[in-house]
């Protein structure tokens, strides 16, 4: 039987300020990746997503991010592999504090935003955040843009790797993602978007945006809750999913 | 036969800031205070430090403050009960992925600067802040004033607690310290300094400001790295204690 | 004739992170209060705000609060008055550049949250951070809690005060606010509220919780466009006050 | 007769953090940048460092830098022009609050570390630079890297530009900078060093990594005051200066 994950980003309030539908989005999900005060949250409203999540029986992941409250960590920042190791370190420690506090176990690590990104495409920092994670716990999973180096960079590193697939993105013939800056880099039409899904988890194929079809490997699916648009779609593809008999699993039971 | 620990802050250094000189004074310590981010410290630093400590064999600690990198945690902050636990903890974490990574024990607790002064006074702070020790890892031991609010909650909660004096500090009648506004609230002179230290180490007794003798439990003496001069001191006790034959000797074999 | 301020805190968002109805409220104040940097705002939230004031016709103000980003400057915090006088400067420039450049006048100061609450409170810290708007331009009014420590402070350093009543809000005998800790401090009853605000305008009284009548100095009043039911409230008492013949006044044209 | 600015960063320390010797290096120099609070710097140290050169006659500007204090501004972040142009006029607005308040005239603005460099290189993050300076106050002078884009959009812009040179540094062939990633990018050699500097301000020629002669404009040399080593460097080199007959002269007076 097929099975996927579907992972969304919750926990992004910070102080005064809320941020996302975390309470509504939650039973659609099979993974939470928690931010870690950094590019988001602070500890009290960490502490809250994780008992939010433990409550909820999904599975909790670290979100980290890079040092920058202000650009919601979604700008590049020239780190060195040893920062980026030392951020991720710290950041997943902070909210194993509460995971462990709240009798909750910490199962993945997913880099947030623009250190996704980069360390998607650069090596020697894919592979620093890898030892960051394994060692802190080499049993963690490394959730992490399928086809990218960061999923090498877990495999060098002998920690788990789970590959995420966008249900709303187009994908290059190389299994990259289109630049957000090309035309057509976005799947705008929600059923095209579920039938790429449910392709990508049932046969690994996805069609490129050269229209030539791609292997592609998908563990996982990542998902929004930010509004109530983008939590009509988590619903809808849940179901779809669940209609053609693929099962909404959690990380530890795809990846081996 | 007596024993006593030294405890000294390290890891104080941010990003291009160099503070304290931590190589020079470590051999001379058994327990190093390591800051965790918040009032001072950064990932990177707070990983040599730890690996740092691991090399000297000094047991280390988390040395959780506020939030106020400006103020390096020496202002008071009017924080719930709710936010102390959950900055404690996420401290704490922090601190112990590196201690993970780099293969040392998290030994203890000590809250700074402003924190430890408000907590050592007001027994909700020090009582959720002791919680939130508890719930991370209850064999953790708090390091907090002699006679404060502290070791109360400390023990009310069920978590072991050390006892800690200063050598440069006058004595209320009560065990707290006099306040820094009043005159005479340190000791400076040295010798006299360390002859109180070996006496609350040694019978467990020290002159109040009034002078009038008090009983004090003296469990680890605080101790400075900042300067050449306060590294000049550290050596002087340290030896006055050995030569007194008051063994120095890590928090775990101190307090039971 | 009689005239009031109708004033509200604007600007508040954060980077990713959006507060406040600000479009929809503006057009029913007198003067915006513009958060600074410190406890809310960032540079970009800031110059666009001070736009929207601009094009709006509202008279601009800085409003400085603690470096508490995380406490949203609610918390106190132990600043020196040196700390204070210099927090508030550097903030009360920041706005002041993005005035220069979109060629909107600075009219007014408010301290933020805790700032105001304690500064109202603590004539050292009012004068200091009166001395600080001074310093930077004498012809600033400052807005603060009527019959406070600020607005004495504000006289002797030679500044122009407005005094700020509160609609929804107790008041002691002596002027000063019921605690919110205190039963009966919030007046619940909005039609009340706007009563006792036409009155403080007309006759310069209000009746205070022991049920006594007081004398009260009346510029302007607080109002806020956080949620839509604020939004409403702030309408409604736009038209009792002119309904009762107040005029909506801007500071300048209030106070002298 | 030959004139050249001497120009250093002052007021880089952070709260309990110290760093630099700016009372031992502002006698040397005839311009100071000072940072504000964003890379460097608090509230209470700008104030003091604008007083330090009010007081030692040394001529002011403002030194913005990228949001990371963590990084002291030295990491790369892309930013976009709007959020540069913001970040600038914000940090520029806040030193000028200051210099107001002591009576300091601003005359330059130059950007630090990792914005320098990329606006040196980009010429629409250093448009929206110089459009923020020439919005907040059109008298101001950029001070950047010679032969920079910074300083090709301060013309555009049509503000007053100042072009620094380096005396360590080598030379491409185009007047960039050679990075320091490559072999001989320092000049190790102090009189070398200054040889250079010399025929820069006399000749406006500087040999080039290659061995080619180039042209370059020397407005201003950029010194450093953070150890003693630096100190010296600064005396030497303003020494030469003066006994080649070349005058040591604020940037008012050498650009136009």
């Amino acid at each position: 039987m097929n099975r996927i994950d579907l992972n969304c980003d919750l926990g992004e309030s910070f102080g005064a300020y809320q941020l996302g539908m975390d309470e509504e989005v939650i039973p659609f999900v099979s993974s939470a990746n928690i931010a870690c005060g950094f590019h988001a949250s602070d500890p009290v409203v960490m502490r809250k997503t994780v008992e939010l999540a433990g409550k909820s029986g999904v599975c909790v992941g670290a979100h980290p991010g890079f040092p920058d409250l202000m650009g919601f960590g979604r700008r590049n920042m020239k780190v060195s592999p040893a920062e980026a190791k030392a951020y991720v370190q710290y950041q997943i420690g902070a909210l194993s504090a509460f995971c462990r506090a709240c009798g909750v176990k910490l199962v993945h690590v997913k880099a947030h935003g623009a250190l996704y990104n980069m360390a998607g495409k650069d090596y020697d920092l894919a592979k620093a955040i890898c030892e960051g994670i394994a060692e802190f716990d080499g049993s963690l999973i490394l959730l992490a843009l399928s086809g990218s180096e960061m999923i090498r960079a877990a495999k060098d590193t002998g920690i788990r790797a789970a590959s995420e697939v966008f249900a709303d993105r187009a994908y290059e013939e190389d299994g990259s993602l289109v630049a957000r800056t090309k035309p057509n880099s976005m799947i705008t039409d929600e059923n095209e978007a579920i039938r790429r899904v449910v392709r990508m988890a049932k046969e690994g194929k996805v069609t490129a945006a050269t229209g030539k079809d791609i292997s592609i490997r998908a563990d996982s699916v990542c998902v929004h809750g930010d509004n109530a648009h983008a939590l009509e779609f988590v619903r809808k593809i849940r179901s779809a999913l669940t209609a053609e008999g693929i099962e909404i699993a959690p990380l530890a039971q795809i990846v081996s």
